[in-house]
């Protein structure tokens, strides 16, 4: 039996024995409290030890006057007291009594607690189990949290509707190149290149709806700005006037959405010297052959006739975007009917064109959109044009004879979006464990 | 030249021209307006017509006191009065001036104004991209919108970050059963059967996340109750006492999610007669090993020895549930070594039953969770207990060298939710496009 005064100092000792979260400390000053969590660095001076510990709530140093056995890395659980201390970028410190290594740590293959990890890329990724552990690595990831977030709330202030479409699919959506394929039972399947036909069929559900998902591309790049798998932020709306009712959506959404990492983010974007971009109430807008005039005028570059726009060629449109407007934002629109699939809207006014679009943000492309073609007459017309056969699309296809309201779309790159605001030398320093033409692993 | 006054009529009848939304025709109670979307009912009286029109914020009725030559399905454009209408559901209709067809709709092979569709199921699937358009199977994806939402929202309340990990792999997540392979270039790879290694890499680097993603089974199912791509809710969580707080978390997440649901979703609920449950404060935990007991004692039936537990033994533990605790929910926890993953933490006091727990919910398992190991050492000693070798996993077992906290997750079938939500007669009903061993289209 326990008596009353027993249970009572059970009771006691359980709730002091409570792990605290850091940022609920100022709560606890002065009082004995226990913090868990991992040791990002330790700092020796002659007398005292300093531990910094980081939890998901946020970091704090622990100040021993004497020496503790631990290790940068090693998952801890630390009793000290709660003190004020104005010096401490935290507000507050705590001083240690007791250390508990719960997990201790190998040694590290590299210096984690550095400013910076100064890993090359392959090392980078080849370690990424570790290297994301770094506050700089997290800080990306903590930056891609609030925009996942951010398009998700701003998504449906706009009244579009979240959905959820197959990955794997029975049809390539744009003529077949660079389609991972699979076996599917007794069937050949491929991998989601994008939601393209699902979402515009969902418009003829829900008129407005977003996924987030993910996306796959068989193309085997070695560039800075592509991967083979990425998520796509992608949106439909129908009962659109023209591709500018789609482009307004969009530049409305990213300024929502650029406001709301500046809140939220902003110890991050501090941790890269970053001020968000300024996302102008109207981002300018070009058709391509004006800025392939411009482009050639102002920087003398002529972009080559092959490809309807090359890296360079949007280098050099994002130039002209900040130099022209202070905008690091920039429309690229009416691109060649030739280079577009074929559910993309033939312009009225020059058959050689369409109402398709790019967006470029810092010189690099981050969105594709388009009015879509909505009656399936001028739908097959354009397939005939384009020579697509309209084999295993049948369901897409079919969806246009039961009325469809005028209406567009994008896909937008995630991680472009984070690379290109913190202005990160590849897409694969976003992707928490990139694919790429020889990376399949971690 | 236009002049002032010209321009000034212009305005006026740009801005007269304008979509109203359905639900902010309250404000123009009285006015002349435009609404734009799809007819969703006709009713034919002898003088007058009666058109429900539907768009992304609502439904409105408009009469006519003449016949207009409009189809259901039709997509239009109406003009109309904007009148207080007391015995309309709406509150508000619309005395209707001029129709126009935007986008007309050839004859549909099904009545989609029907209260029921009644199809079965293959139609119902075949014919997605119409059935999908019916009000009945709208509010279906409306209520998973809002249960993606929850999720979203009130695990980041919980303090979780949100990820997207990899869905291509060069490893097999559980031991190499069930994986669709694919060609990666020159590799092999498979697709995620779930986010398993990632999500527990990643509570070394954040402690807490989520991730919303397609998972990929190649099991070659024919039930109510499987598809072979799904959208998993999942979750991970660092510093655990042990499985209970993974359990109380899940408990607190659900509880959540279905205020939310039942708060946001009453339209769409009323329309299945459904009343949501309620998320009892602690669900009923039971371990697998009582509740075999129970099931035999309390209904006769025997759990087959060659299954943990087999569909009818987890009805008869719902029912159960219900029974005695008023619970849609319960835990069973303790599921056998033999038949669990090697990185579920095995119990210390029977070593042949494990931390893992599934939550039943009106009978069907929802989830799957458990305690990991969290210790490199534990980890290869069970893996060669259970005689699954390291290849091509070293990138996740190399990370327990680097101190883990103590932790647990869980993976929740968002289809299943709202299968059993809705108590559907099958989870493909659940599924905008669900992908079976023979479907693969639309």
């Amino acid at each position: 039996m326990v008596t009353s005064q027993g249970r009572f100092l059970i009771l006691l000792i359980k709730k002091y024995m409570e792990r605290i979260l850091i940022n609920q400390l100022a709560k606890h000053e002065g009082q004995k409290t226990i913090v868990k969590g991992r040791i990002l660095n330790i700092r020796n001076l002659s007398k005292v030890m300093f531990l910094i510990v980081q939890d998901y709530t946020g970091t704090i140093q622990i100040v021993f006057e004497k020496s503790v056995e631990v290790k940068i890395g090693d998952v801890v659980s630390v009793e000290g007291l709660v003190k004020k201390e104005p010096r401490s970028k935290y507000g507050f410190e705590i001083s240690g009594d007791n250390v508990e290594v719960i997990s201790g740590t190998e040694d590290l293959p590299f210096d984690l607690a550095k400013n910076d990890l100064n890993l090359n890329l392959p090392t980078l990724l080849d370690n990424r189990t570790l290297s994301l552990r770094h506050p700089k690595v997290q800080a990306i990831f903590k930056l891609y949290d609030i925009l996942l977030k951010g398009y998700e709330n701003v998504m449906r202030e706009e009244g579009f509707t979240e959905v959820k479409t197959p990955k794997i699919l029975g049809a390539a959506t744009e003529g077949g190149a660079n389609f991972f394929k699979m076996k599917y039972f007794d069937k050949e399947a491929t991998l989601a290149q994008s939601p393209q036909f699902y979402k515009q069929i969902m418009v003829g559900v829900f008129e407005r709806v977003f996924e987030i998902g993910s996306t796959f591309r068989a193309e085997p790049h070695f560039t800075t700005r592509h991967v083979n798998e990425y998520i796509s932020l992608d949106a439909e709306m129908g009962f659109i006037k023209d591709f500018n009712d789609v482009a307004d959506m969009l530049n409305k959404i990213l300024k929502k959405m650029f406001l709301m990492i500046e809140k939220e983010g902003k110890q991050y974007l501090d941790m890269y010297n970053i001020k968000i971009s300024e996302v102008p109430d109207q981002i300018p807008r070009f058709k391509l052959s004006e800025i392939k005039k411009i482009v050639k005028g102002k920087y003398d570059y002529e972009i080559p006739k092959d490809t309807d726009i090359d890296p360079e060629g949007e280098r050099l449109a994002g130039r002209y975007a900040k130099e022209e407007f202070n905008s690091d934002f920039i429309f690229i629109t009416h691109y060649p009917w030739k280079d577009k699939p074929f559910y993309t809207m033939p312009s009225e006014e020059n058959p050689e064109e369409t109402y398709g679009f790019d967006l470029i943000f810092k010189g690099l492309e981050i969105v594709t959109g388009s009015q879509r073609i909505h009656t399936y007459k001028q739908l097959i017309e354009n397939m005939k044009k384009k020579k697509i056969k309209p084999d295993g699309m049948e369901f897409y296809l079919d969806t246009f004879k039961y009325a469809m309201p005028p209406h567009g779309g994008w896909g937008m790159g995630s991680e472009r979006l984070i690379q290109q605001i913190l202005e990160l030398g590849s897409i694969k320093e976003a992707i928490l464990f990139p694919r790429d033409v020889k990376r399949l692993v971690p």
